[in-house]
């Protein structure tokens, strides 16, 4: 029997992106989709790349969206998800939170760079998303926390390397990233007009981005150690990919190489995270469609500084991916189910 | 039991298509690779989105890229095609070409536009790999000639409407055609160099390319019908997609009514050929990666005139997606084996 | 002493357009510039790429912004070009509208494919700004129409045709025309945001765009004649950029050869106007901020057809460089003067 | 009178821009153009964009290319600038070269990097061609160095820093650079061509590209401090632009406010220099063909981080522009004619 599940929020990238890889998933039956900005209409109208999927959309008012449902996406913004999960929680959904509400434990953090947590007392029992990390919490999770898009590329090779005393939390680790469009999501606006964004880069929020505390809290509670991160985050002019540049500085040659082994120990089962040797740079282009993370690193002895390059699709592994892996985990599937194909090059 | 394949040619566009395909295909396993530029190196490395295949190429000279294979794909020039494909067939395989060499029943316009056939009784054999229209053929077929990118996006709705009389003989057909990128090669070049494509769009062989003898010998063999086409193909610069722009002149609004319903019921049963109303206009970013093709039409009474949209993923449809269906009639599985997953949007 | 100029309507891209064109223009000084959506903002925090440009943008309902001016550019939308225009001529300014306010004699015609036009007397005064053909009337103009982008790129190679014969009004002319997403303009909307434009391809308002009548009607007035035309445009994942694919029937080789000869005279002592042999395609690629349209035709001689491809910036000589040229005819400057620059490649 | 210019290596991206920029400029004219891959060929029939401009180039080992020549532009590869630069210096010319031949006053260093130095007595005469810094040097230089494309963007925000003491030499500043695919030349290769590139994102040479010594070297020569650079530059998919992101660390927030003065107070004459407050944040599109150079800064004080990003077009301020002012202050032109155009935006 199939496991019935909804979308909250399906008609922005990530609803469509969970849309395509869930209606060719083998166990599971999508019940009911929410959308607030193109609700009453055909699925397949909103987006023709779901060609065949015949369901309308409903307000997220009309509980039947949800009714039915055993696990429920959600890829509402921050402030509805934290509104509506705790009641879904209520009615014995396993929840899948795509949104920030509840990544963080502490109510005064999620404050500080979101709005006041309309249901603290969730925080605590929210898991982190992040399987590869936190796989036995997520098993017997009734909710996760999806992790955002570039703490999937940053936390994946840093915190095995802090918890080896790697990277020492004296330092500031620099952490450049780069993502493409479809990370700021489906509503249009200035700055995201085709003829803005195409044939330009740019930062933004230079180092006062909310994926920083992020980082920084999942750091701590891995680790227990403090460390800080300089994050910027750029928009590159492509769909699809993340791709983030991180500099530390260590003691010596000594410490590349078991840097290196470190990170090849640590996934060496994990089927979605591939360390790569150091001749061999990740590119977000041969990941596009899929959950895999690329990760490499180069050495100068000169400076005595490692930079660790990390690639993923920000709509795959960095969210609607990564959602499914995590729903196949706690509903006893196959880890990899309906998320093995491979990326789409070029 | 899995069927034993081969790729001739995998590591241009179609090659690593076909593998994408192949390698999350259910009935089949890979037996052999070959690449005459990239020889000897594993095929992970010539295409990082390949992780975790493991097969080094060989040249083609060397038998044993073909020798257990039950199937063999050629993605081979032209000549190179026409010359061991006949070897091929006498070793008892079957072949599904993807390059022109067995595209024409007669060796004379293929000598015109191509080059002398070194094969000519091979012509007779082979059948034209468009499913939607040679079913029947396939399915026995032990030599089938996949059909060129642009000719898929223009018969699959040309030759209903030629067959059941709104397309007359008498009038040109105007094919205005634009291709991905990708339609081209992988083959460096100076005009296919990332900043002489970006950022422009040009024409190429203005009615004189090597697809306009294909679709009228197509539309020949299967309505009888001498249909003249004035084809002009133009380069995207997007890496996938044909849209395929089909003007010609009716007698009236019935004819319109008429068309639109002859392609309806023609296609109705079928997988893979989505006929859109009227007012949605098919986009190839709605098909990215697929095997679909996208057609509607639109109808201006004071002209007279039909134009018809047609779109595909130049790689799905128009090559390795329509030559795996080729191989599934041909081999007896389900026709959408391994290529029922959903186009990649955005 | 140099000519005041102001410009309603800044902030879209025809105005930045000519403001990057006019700031660097000898004879002329800015004295006003309106903005609805960015009013009382400096013009370089609009557009950081005119930097030094300090002027403040007003709305249109502060006479001030074009009180000074000896010439308007007016860039807004039809409805309020139609409106503030005629008040402009009262007020003895001279005025260049880069709407489709005025491009037309026939107000029922304008009824039909815009709305009600307030001021039809206008209509017969204006002229339409398409220099080639008519440069004695826009020398004598107080308010010039400058054409749509679509009929710079057709009526530029058409109408000779037409008038010469080549082109006989009993055929239909299909114009398969392909823009650059400035062309669209600079509100934000779902469908021009970046991730769903980049990457694909799309037909729009297939034969039922309000270029076509605009087209038709200039064909008429200069030739006599009805002829009759086939517009569909197509939105291109580039910024700038129109290239016209115009297909039409002669009577043999001979209409080929004189119409490439009718164009080169036609064009001869023409700066902007270059007529390519037939092995060089157009692209605007090599046109990018300019004022040049290219031209060149190829023909089939089983298929009796011609196909004239035509390029230009939509930006350029599609809008904003040919308002300049306007501008240069009517106040008695160099025709180049400002707009001579060459193109941006790549 | 103007003044006589060559340009050898004319067929480049860069010998494109320099021959779009002299054309138009009022003081110079272009007698001769070197290209081996397209000798003997209208630069027009290279370049449609150029069109109007009638030379036909020759090979390199044609005096005539030269012979007539006050200033000679080398858009040669490193070994063949390094090569001929000898010869048109004894020839009594003055030479911009754009290569990497004369950067390094050290002929250990450039050896290192690049090959032995045929004529290492003229690296001491040669002067480092960045106006804002050497200018005085370069008004009497008879060969100039043009610098390369990053170091243009670094530099001009580093050195001031460090002269004044807010960058320190005792920590590494990390540069984490992004530029578009010009940057790497106009030669067709498997990793430039067009479906490699779009779409994607990546890293090369990470520290251990040859402009980190040329950096590290200016810097030095100009504070006379060893400052360390860990580099690593990343190809963008778009044809021009660099972004610099560059990341130190500082003792407190008055640090950053000093550096903010600093910058404004050094480049506050400069015509192509703009220091943007920190709320502005730099995007190569809107410098697109312009010689300006856009610079600001964020600060963390919880990090006591500054980032600093440095815009450029690398054809403009990173090439060719740059080349340009550098012949204007030799020459005693005035230092913006010819490249005080507005960048192109979009």
């Amino acid at each position: 029997m199939k496991t019935n599940v909804a979308i909250l929020g399906a008609t922005g990238y990530t609803g469509v992106e969970l849309l395509r890889i869930l209606l060719n998933h083998p166990s599971v039956k999508i019940t009911g989709l929410s959308s607030e900005r193109f609700s009453g209409i055909r699925i397949s109208d909103v987006f023709p790349s779901l060609s065949g999927c015949d369901i309308n959309t409903k307000t997220i008012d009309d509980p039947s969206v949800y009714k039915n449902a055993d696990v429920v996406f959600s890829c509402l913004p921050n402030e509805k998800s934290a509104e509506i999960v705790p009641e879904l929680i209520k009615l014995g959904k396993r929840v899948i939170d795509l949104s920030a509400a509840f990544r963080f434990s502490d109510s005064k953090i999620y404050k500080q760079w979101y709005h006041k947590h309309p249901a603290p007392e969730l925080l605590k029992q929210a898991v982190y998303g992040l399987p590869e990390l936190f796989r036995k919490d997520i098993k017997k999770a009734t909710l996760v926390a999806n992790p955002g898009c570039y703490p999937v590329s940053v936390l994946l090779p840093v915190i095995p390397l802090v918890k080896e005393g790697i990277i020492s939390p004296d330092k500031t680790i620099i952490i450049d990233s780069k993502s493409g469009v479809t990370g700021a999501g489906r509503n249009p606006s200035q700055e995201l007009h085709f003829s803005e964004v195409n044939e330009g880069f740019r930062p933004y929020k230079p180092m006062a981005h909310r994926h920083q505390p992020e980082m920084e809290s999942i750091i701590k509670k891995e680790s227990g150690k403090n460390v800080k991160v300089a994050f910027v985050p750029h928009l590159l002019p492509i769909n699809r990919g993340i791709l983030s540049s991180i500099y530390f500085e260590v003691n010596g040659e000594h410490d590349f190489k078991k840097a290196q082994s470190v990170l090849e120990r640590f996934y060496k089962n994990e089927k979605f995270v591939k360390i790569l040797d150091s001749n061999t740079l990740p590119n977000p282009a041969y990941l596009k469609g899929s959950n895999y993370c690329y990760i490499s690193m180069s050495y100068n002895q000169n400076l005595n500084h490692i930079v660790v390059f990390s690639a993923i699709d920000n709509l795959g592994k960095g969210a609607s991916g990564n959602a499914v892996q995590n729903m196949n985990i706690m509903m006893g599937f196959d880890e990899a189910e309906g998320i093995i194909h491979l990326p789409l090059f070029p």
